[in-house]
């Protein structure tokens, strides 16, 4: 069988079993894992702290082209989305390893970019870039590694704890970020405010870090962040917390840019746009009033846990009717 | 000025100036940092040990080409040359991240191969794999990420220690996987003892990671692992140290098989050849001769630190004249 008839997530578990399997009681480093490869980030015991860490690849022609954003850009990009990685498990993030990949002809003065705008976001959150390599290669790839720890005691956000009757919610606003995507894929046309927001949402994605760490404070067990898209991601949620969900398409927080600008379609943008990096996460609706307070972005209620039987994530209009919007979310490897 | 004029060691140069000058004194990532890029891993203070981490790519047709070495092969180098790298720090490795980047089309036989080989060499050395991501790419690239500590106290090897007066030595041997590469580029063909060691030495290198730890424990301060070549990994001492070297060409340790079937070459794979993951690092000669009572496998001094003055690396012959090879060492990009 080919990897793209099993596809990313399919190859991901068969690896996954593998490395379990395998595990070796006696280890201390089995010993102390937390969380293994089923999370936005790995999760270990040490000394009182949960450690972190978490591994994104950002490829030519896969995750990016050349020429749609500056190296600058891209840079910043790549490591807010690897940032995101920690916000969804409520951490702070530390040290940064890069490891890139290039051809030879590219220009110095591109791969300074690159770092800059990586340094710029470091500089954010006090992230130190400590290491990586540097490879000869036929296309462009940027691969980072953040290590960072729990931002009270040993507490981090997961993907399993979701409890039925609790709220879904997330922060921000979702579908801008796609929206961006498709005016610069697409060559759309926009007036300034809208062309300036939507690229920003997509090229200078801002990670959610300081929230999830309010997320932690106020005892909010379950995140995770908005990469692929919200039904996809909301699906990782649902499978390993064993529950099903029903989200209420009419709250879903859309920016009025992308609904005046995108119409009917910014539902789908917002359903399974993916690359906003807002935080997705699950808690009581006393929990998420708190939350309102404490954080000074826009928190939504889009939808509920509903019981592990439906098994399924299931869209419902204002009128409590079922709504289809076909095939959303988005896999390597699967077309 | 394109990467190919700057080469790789520029560019590394380049970038890390960038990342120092950017430095924030008051982040505690920051104020924890050991060392950053310039050693085979990244080291930080955390609760009274040393945190190592390190980052590695091998990427198809750079590093290696599919149909010279099986996927449980390629697996367990990638993950030998990786663990190589907390081996040269004296640490213990504990977590890895696998990041793959692969063609549709690769059938999942052979990636469950590529982990079969490294979880063989994870079990050996007790590291869980703990995450990773997988990605589309139309190539193979295999990055890891290796997270390990100190193993005594938060005592590390660096580069950075050389003193004059010390002696320059390496464990095992040199130029064994250098002649496994070239059998197998150029389809040499050998009896079949040498064809097994040749082949062995370069597909199935075994990392020093216990050899590294006793260097600790023996007060060795100073070591890199051998993985670009002898002379220029060497070299990435004499610049931290900011010494010389002298090698004797006569002491070097060759197998008996290489010199037998390479004849004159043989010093050159030796001096230049690489990936034989072999730990080079400099000692005084009484705590040599301590090691070599408390490792099983061979140290050979090969050579001296010389004063920095000469900020070379001379190598001699057994009457002590000079003795030149031309060009040695291979760097990603140049030509």
């Amino acid at each position: 069988m080919k990897v793209s008839e099993l596809g990313e997530f399919g190859l991901i578990d068969l690896l996954s079993k593998m490395v379990s399997a395998s595990q070796d009681k006696q280890a201390a480093a089995w010993q102390q894992l937390i969380i293994g490869i089923d999370d936005d980030a790995a999760a270990w015991h040490s000394n009182g702290l949960t450690q972190l860490a978490t591994v994104d690849s950002f490829i030519q022609d896969t995750h990016f082209s050349l020429g749609m954003a500056s190296w600058d850009e891209l840079g910043w990009k790549a490591l807010a989305a690897s940032l995101s990685d920690i916000a969804a498990m409520g951490g702070v993030p530390k040290y940064a390893l890069v490891s890139l990949a290039l051809p030879g002809n590219t220009e110095v003065d591109d791969v300074t970019g690159l770092y800059r705008g990586m340094i710029e976001l470091a500089q954010e959150f006090g992230v130190a870039i400590v290491g990586g390599d540097i490879n000869s290669a036929p296309l462009v790839a940027i691969n980072l590694t953040i290590l960072g720890s729990s931002s009270l005691d040993e507490r981090i956000l997961t993907r399993s704890g979701a409890e039925l009757g609790e709220k879904v919610a997330v922060t921000g606003y979702l579908g801008t970020a796609a929206a961006g995507l498709n005016m610069l894929t697409q060559q759309l046309q926009f007036d300034p405010e809208a062309t300036t927001c939507f690229r920003e949402a997509f090229l200078h994605p801002y990670p959610r870090i300081a929230e999830g760490q309010i997320l932690v404070e106020q005892g909010v067990r379950t995140a995770i962040d908005i990469s692929v898209g919200l039904i996809s991601d909301l699906n990782h949620i649902c499978i390993a917390s064993q529950v099903g969900a029903r989200i209420e398409i009419e709250h879903l927080p859309i920016q009025p840019l992308v609904k005046a600008n995108f119409g009917d379609k910014s539902l789908e943008l917002a359903l399974s746009g993916g690359e906003d990096y807002e935080l997705l996460f699950i808690a009581s609706a006393d929990v998420i009033d708190k939350l309102k307070m404490a954080v000074s972005c826009p928190i939504t209620v889009i939808g509920e846990i509903t019981p592990a039987k439906l098994s399924e994530i299931s869209l419902v209009d204002r009128n409590g009717n079922p709504f289809n919007l076909g095939k959303v979310g988005w896999e390597h490897f699967t077309t």
